[in-house]
């Protein structure tokens, strides 16, 4: 067996740990003799593991006692539905769009009120994040939606918004779990697993509990009401089981390895070290402004795109795979999730030179 | 590692060697040097999957081409909402309630239009299927929905209700592969996967393509919209990757196993065995009448709740497991799906015995 470099944007590169012990354990879970696959939910086995993975998941983050935390299911894309359905309550909400999917969650929040952009990086194809210190956000507005890190474009907010008073919704998706984070800034955060958590198939929602509401109108389907969940722990239905214990598993790989800080710090050495190369490269170029560049996903182009093609192909026939970019940037893209051990980075770096060099640049 | 009989109503054993595939893949599936959880939904290696995973499906159930094939997220009680929301257009349709999960179906049908319950077995906690052929079908209703095996209550229509023309819906979250089916019989098949099909995390929806509308009203979200998934091939966005994974390699299995004729032809010879001892036991009784009776989801009592209790304990600790009943019936439940081994029937008749033998019945 030879494990490749995977830098897909997601689903995602996990703990090869992780996978091993998923592997260990698909037959009989810790001598229950089952897998975690097969077991009721509503038994003791799967009931400690759910409670130990949300419990795990509190410390890691730090999630106050007056934030419920829910394991759903329906990917971020369903969230852009629950978000405006559950928490408009006059009807308004402020969103900065600052790429696609901030810009679907804008248009599904649009079915359901008035749904505002009140800042956008649309006019260079979201290759940075708006100024957002002083935004014309409607005093009225129920919250202020942001994508916190653009998995397709490659950027993040290093400092959040000036929301002036509102409530603060960040769609995490691909940096939730990336460093640590002050959850007391948001109102609620959202993010589907495929990236840093655990397999596609779980998003988790961390949610104020004063916001979980018991009045929505009765057109609200009961499988999209955030209090339908945080009433039942999660397990309202059969919630996706083995899904939430490949994230348990994760959260523990986590807390093994120094929590969000260390994390933070891997990250952080792991990205400076790509751009730095790609600063320095005279064939590839970042292609987002580089105060706002993501520590998660790195997207950069030849400025041909029949090399940008080779590029791809050679780097996977290197075991360098899913390398390409999203077609509405194209190019290169390079995703280095928690779980991407420097050494991949650094395999990237020198394939790259090597390229470079081959190429006379 | 010793392995239990596991008689779990949901999530459900699975199959031994498919558990050994997904335990043997988990780090490299077939040389692509990453686990299927791990890989990017858009790469060429998962599109192979997922597409082979649906031809398989088809395959084994018979399924036209006029209908569609989704694997959605959010358990049949999605689909609760799911199927009023888009098979509705007069606004009505007819329920029939033969237990908790038709119950669900009906309330949440509510919300959406006028739906009439046109026949119930909750009189008799529900242990019966009503006599379904001459129901007061409105002339307009959309459709007729059914839950055709019913869980925890241990009953199955072993004949379809005349429908009077109309749309059949079934919610066959429990006997899916259980046996042959005649699709064109329906107008929407729907069943979570965690019983006969996967683990929990994805539910799989045949439609009749004609049925999957483009004229719903604005307030249905984007992602309880069949045409957002059928049109995108169930990738609208990341499809719950590894529970589909998991859900093809039980395809395999089940057509090397002879189908779903072969598989009917040992659950029926399971089922008869099991009920065969229970009609003669003077211990145990079963709780539904005969000729409704599951060959999925056994519940038996002996009448007194302490023998109950202990019987399950006992059960547990001889390795024979999940054999508590739904606390709305008590006693016991053997849910013996497609993956229990007859075996493990074997083994719990051999138990049953021996207890009633112990305690002087």
């Amino acid at each position: 067996m030879s494990r490749v470099y995977n830098f897909s944007a997601g689903p995602a590169v996990l703990p090869e740990e992780v996978l091993k012990t998923a592997a260990d354990e698909m037959l009989d879970y810790k001598g229950s003799g089952m897998s975690v696959m097969e077991m009721s939910h509503r038994g003791k086995v799967y009931d400690a593991l759910i409670k130990e993975a949300e419990q795990d998941l509190r410390e890691l983050v730090g999630i106050p006692d007056d934030y419920a935390v829910l394991f759903l299911q329906g990917g971020a894309s369903t969230q852009f539905a629950m978000v405006p359905m559950n928490l408009m309550k006059n009807g308004k909400a402020a969103y900065i769009i600052t790429g696609q999917w901030a810009k679907k969650a804008w248009q599904e929040g649009k079915k359901y009120g008035d749904a505002v952009a009140v800042a956008s990086s649309a006019d260079r194809t979201f290759a940075y994040i708006p100024d957002c210190s002083d935004l014309d956000i409607p005093e009225d507005a129920d919250y202020v939606y942001i994508c916190e890190n653009n998995t397709i474009y490659g950027t993040v907010y290093h400092e959040l918004p000036n929301t002036k008073g509102h409530l603060l919704v960040s769609d995490m998706s691909s940096c939730f779990l990336s460093r640590p984070i002050d959850v007391t800034k948001y109102g609620l955060i959202f993010a589907g697993a495929q990236k840093n958590v655990g397999p596609a198939g779980v998003t988790i929602v961390i949610i104020r509990k004063d916001l979980i509401r018991d009045d929505l109108p009765e057109s609200v389907p009961t499988m999209l009401k955030y209090k339908t969940h945080a009433d039942a722990g999660s397990m309202y239905n059969t919630p996706p089981c083995y899904n939430i214990y490949m994230c348990g598993l994760v959260f523990k790989w986590l807390k093994k390895n120094g929590g969000l800080e260390a994390m933070e710090k891997k990250n952080q050495a792991k990205a400076a070290k790509f751009y730095a190369y790609l600063d320095s490269s005279k064939m590839f170029k970042g292609t987002v402004d580089a105060k706002d560049r993501s520590l998660m996903n790195a997207p950069f182009v030849t400025g041909n795109a029949e090399l940008d093609a080779e590029f791809v192909k050679k780097a996977e026939a290197a075991g360098l795979v899913s390398l390409k970019g999203h077609r509405t940037v194209g190019g290169m893209r390079a995703s280095i999730y928690n779980a991407m051990p420097e050494e991949g980075v650094d395999a990237l770096i020198e394939f790259m030179k090597k390229f470079e060099e081959e190429h006379g640049a």
